[in-house]
């Protein structure tokens, strides 16, 4: 099940990567890219920190097909997005939930510390978007906007405590993503964000 | 042969490194470090995302040294640079086509699947140049302007069709070089780009 | 000694990322983030391009705590950061020097050539900060101003030739120390810095 979404959130941050790169009249190679590294760009970056080598889409190949397609579906689709706009913010936490869970279990297996864990969790899940932004210059907006990597951080620490209490492995996976879900889709809709901290310095640096 | 194209091709990055750097008012220690990762930065992530340590330029000192030391020449030679630029324009395309070949065949080496053989052909040929521009603070160009990445994938299809099919491999180098360096001559010529991808909603994250 | 230094050190990086983050209005999750990537990424990146894998911090989750911690604490304590500012500058230039000395140990111990072990300080030196200042979107400050690159690269060599004289280890360590903050208080206080290449040409790519 874990896989089938894997696929429709990887498919979405593709589709969210084009929309990105078309906003910077990239042409369509770019597009292809930046629709790549927005879907597997979180769990590259989480494989080579951890050093799990190989990294996970040098082994499937068609994995760079889909995203790539994705994207350039997206450029042909553009005009329709817009009517599409609240099923997007859906699959979009759908996959923040599954990164986030994939890449803590993935440095569990690895054995490392529960901190290290959480981090995994949330660098797949976050961090596909922030190289995304980084390409198209803007400032990351998952370290700005709304409740999004905090989501991240709170879905990997139910998902861990839940695999703690030796629950079973389903049952682990269906809570923390209902939580992680509603979470995402409450922050969405009443704007919830976390405090903004605002420094301007006369004289710094 | 492919060495000296290749040490040719890690000069020419580095000096159009260095004359980024410029433009954004850098320091002489801040060209040399443009001019280092324009010219080694591709290569680099290339190794990293391959699991292939150690990575190439800490076993080769002397590639440090050439591209700092070509990125102050140019510092010096700045003024006398848009004299050279059709010179400088053809060198460019020799290191796309000679970065290309060494990191498919990098990849090949190391067992990839074909797919993954391309990718790392063309992060080789690309990445350098992406990475300047991010430090450099502009939209990377090579994912915006004239057919750039898309002669470096079409280059390493060419390559591994030839090498696939038995022939000669020095043969093989020829045929895919002087495809490659016509076909971005002509882009440059006749500003053959790829169709581009623009994409501005009114209401959109 | 070098530990407490180091644990200074990556405080003092910490709450400039954060600073930096507040001056783009972050929320408090991405002041967490900048602040633990501008005090560990310099050290992570070196880690990486050495293949020296686990990266320290996965190793270390304490050094998570603490770098997050006094991002944090920089929030409150904002409003009377600009009283601060010397003792501030005091500390960043002591954590350049500890990181440097640091990332040129690793690469040593790991038997890399002199001058990837030179490289490796200066990777650890400053690349925390450049990381830093590409997320939040400046042309990355340490190839701009002042000395502070090439601060580390002397102290590098320094401390290399003193420990290659056979020199008593403590010594080495309180001389590279001395050299390099005196240069650097010099550098801030006399606003000493490289030439600058300033290039702005007609007509090019």
């Amino acid at each position: 099940m874990l896989l089938y979404i894997y696929l429709i959130a990887i498919t979405a941050e593709a589709m969210s990567g084009a929309l990105a790169a078309g906003r910077r009249n990239m042409d369509i190679f770019g597009v292809g890219v930046i629709a790549f590294i927005t879907a597997l760009g979180g769990g590259t970056l989480r494989d080579v920190l951890l050093g799990n080598f190989p990294v996970s889409w040098t082994q499937h190949p068609e994995y760079i097909y889909l995203t790539v397609s994705a994207g350039l579906l997206t450029v042909v689709m553009a005009r329709f997005m817009h009517h599409l706009h609240r099923l997007f913010l859906l699959l979009d936490a759908m996959g923040l939930v599954a990164f986030t869970i994939i890449g803590c279990n993935v440095a569990l297996q690895l054995g490392y510390h529960t901190a290290i864990v959480l981090m995994a969790g949330m660098i797949t899940g976050i961090c596909g978007g922030v190289l995304r932004d980084i390409l198209c210059q803007r400032v990351p907006v998952v370290l700005r906007h709304e409740l999004y990597a905090s989501v991240s951080l709170l879905v990997g620490i139910l998902y861990l405590q839940l695999e703690q209490l030796g629950i079973n492995h389903d049952l682990c996976l269906i809570a923390s993503f209902a939580v992680g879900i509603i979470l995402r889709v409450c922050a969405i809709y009443w704007h919830l964000s976390l405090p903004v901290f605002s420094y301007s310095p006369k004289q710094w640096k």
